[in-house]
């Protein structure tokens, strides 16, 4: 491995050359490999199509409460997948409700909701100027939501135990901060699980003010990669506590165990929020996909069979993900270059390159053919202010086309480093 | 038949006197009879379940544009659906984005898109107190949506040819009138679809609001009752004429084409419109449920093969409301009490009943075992003005329980005129 540090100014400019060299016959194999974005790869899918046929024409389609699941009704879900989403979420049935394909969709919805009719006080929309506390990096559609609705986004670092508790706790002491958003487990894109420790700091949190709501986007509850797993405390039962339940507004689905183009999605709450929640989800809809919630419920028959489902998952994953920390390990083991995490679950690995590196590196990535995340995305506003954040998301190539995609990575942050360091560019 | 109206008090006390002893042996029977709902019944829900056996474990994935409809991705719709949907509305693909099982939800989140984001202008939750224009009776779930929103319902009566366009086209000169919400064909529960005329005068009109938005909602528009079929004009076509395209914002679903708990929803709109829309779906979600898009675009095959498939949900429907119509027919044709309108489609029979006898005949009907729509429920704010309108959904109760629910209904009716005429009452 060489070690860039100690190089002086025509060692640079030497390893430039080689690296482009390098470069150049990757640009010429005409790559189109696609590392942007955390989708299950083909492979992966097919683990789940049995589930096409746990209801066919002459099935039983009652629902274990007699319901015809064909038919118009049960709004908050069927209860067979409620009680399968308490299982996932570890809480109750009667804290949950199932709803569509999307837990986006439901966060977004959410958001809509607390802007137009409050989260137990006025409408976030009536009160000026609001922020939320945005966990970063962090999850780029999460930040899209509060963009849209035009809720200002106040980063607060992550840490190796989740968000920086001190700056969050000073934040949240500001009455027009009304909430935050985070993937608290295999963080996207950090693969950080919050501690035990910060989750209780902020289920202890008493914000100025009184509507604030954490929106706790489970979104790899069960996604380990192996064995050894992450523990995530859980955060409702945390909360009420506190005797402040209704902070929480958990969501999470299965976009990510079955098909994330038809899974099921859930929240899980306090009865306060719920009741409130079930006002508007009466007005919105006389019920979800209900014949998709009962596929569901049978596929896996209850959380062991869902989660012998995820070993299956984790046999495409760990691979995709081993391969990642090889070439980072072989590429910037030892030269300080880059850092990165290595979780035990998720979808991502956030690669640290240094200061004023990402953008370049991503850049020289796709004029190679391999697409990452853009630039900044893990940021609200996409503004990376260091711009040194590059979303790794190994899941969706085949193994070959991913060893392939982190070689022209792994090369194209070391050219950018040498180029900053040694004010040399030999590439457009 | 027995002639009420010329009847003298001792007349009138004598028949009520039979009928209550009628109404007492019904009311013995503990019948548990529900006329409330539009709900396909279940031997109409079968006629569906080929469906279930279309994708299966070994089926291709692909849509015919070649993404994998298990993947995220594809936000607007597959196309083959998008191609269904803009034959079923007879407009283009290009104006279509299919969505997920319920049109209800496109409709609410449009209301509250417009209530945040405006409809080509401010906001409307910014611009005070707006109004929506209901052509009445109507369906008490659009009303419901407005309601949530604060936004004013006034009242349009429907004529035999739609709603009276002399009083819509002056409500549209006052700029807080921001739209109408309807259902042009086949109305729930009026049964009547809009004429030519109204069509063409709907789609002339110049409202004093520039985004007023009309909420089309085209639930019925392939759901004819017999070979004998209303035809509705093409809105988006004759707004697009008059240089207004972005007035129309109409959605359909497969709930009753296929089932209510797992159909596919769409909305069709101008161009302008649309990319207005597809903005904020592209935050709200990386795609609706697209495996359940593929199932109906191949159960379907096409716009033919809906077309055969709906005149075997007629099949099971036809009987129904020839059953009510003859009911009817029967107890009020030559008495002149009840007036009402005999569709060639939809899901609903509009039952005028004299004036302050609806509330009464529905609650005599519950006290019997059958449920009605609730009093008042076709109107905004539940306030029927002349307390005379009943809305009877035949679809769902097996033949012989609609007979002797029709059979209660008219019972109820009579007495309840009685009543009123004769200032006697038998009954709590």
């Amino acid at each position: 491995m060489i070690n860039f540090e100690n190089m002086d100014q025509a060692q640079l400019v030497n390893t430039l050359a080689e690296l482009t060299e390098k470069y150049k016959e990757y640009a010429a194999m005409g790559l189109a490999l696609d590392m942007s974005r955390g989708k299950p790869g083909g492979g992966q899918l097919c683990t789940s199509d049995p589930m096409l046929d746990v209801l066919r024409s002459d099935s039983d389609m009652n629902t274990e409460n007699g319901f015809d699941a064909r038919n118009y009704g049960l709004f908050d879900g069927i209860p067979e997948c409620k009680r399968l989403f308490a299982d996932i979420l570890e809480t109750t049935p009667d804290n949950v409700i199932v709803l569509g394909n999307s837990s986006l969709s439901i966060m977004f919805d959410f958001v809509s909701q607390c802007m137009t009719h409050g989260a137990g006080g006025e409408p976030w929309i009536s009160q000026g100027k609001i922020k939320f506390a945005c966990p970063v990096p962090g999850y780029d559609r999460h930040f899209s939501i509060l963009e849209y609705f035009g809720i200002e986004m106040v980063n607060v670092p992550m840490n190796s135990g989740g968000p920086d508790m001190d700056m969050l706790e000073e934040l949240v002491k500001d009455p027009s901060v009304k909430g935050m958003i985070c993937v608290p487990k295999y963080s996207n894109p950090t693969g950080i699980t919050f501690s035990d420790d910060a989750v209780r700091r902020i289920a202890a949190m008493k914000p100025a003010a009184k509507d604030f709501r954490i929106i706790w986007d489970n979104a790899y509850v069960l996604h380990d990669l192996g064995e050894e797993s992450d523990r995530l405390l859980e955060i409702l039962s945390e909360c009420e506590k506190n005797g402040s339940g209704d902070m929480v507004f958990e969501v999470a689905s299965s976009s990510k165990m079955t098909y994330p183009g038809a899974g099921v999605a859930a929240l899980a709450s306090s009865k306060n929020n719920l009741d409130f929640i079930r006002k508007r989800l009466f007005v919105q809809t006389i019920g979800h996909d209900k014949v998709n919630q009962l596929r569901h419920a049978r596929f896996f028959g209850g959380i062991d069979g869902l989660k012998a489902h995820m070993k299956l998952q984790a046999e495409h994953l760990a691979p995709r993900f081993q391969i990642v920390f090889d070439k980072l390990r072989e590429s910037f083991g030892e030269n300080g270059i880059a850092s990165w995490f290595e979780p035990r679950g998720g979808y991502f690995v956030n690669l640290e390159v240094p200061e004023n590196c990402a953008k370049r590196a991503i850049s020289l990535c796709k004029a190679a053919g391999v697409t990452l995340t853009g630039v900044g995305a893990a940021f609200p506003y996409g503004k990376d202010p260091g711009d040194s954040n590059i979303r790794i998301a190994p899941t969706y190539p085949k193994t070959d086309e991913l060893s392939a995609a982190m070689d022209v990575l792994c090369l194209c942050v070391k050219i950018a480093y040498i180029e900053k360091n040694s004010k040399q560019k030999l590439l457009p």
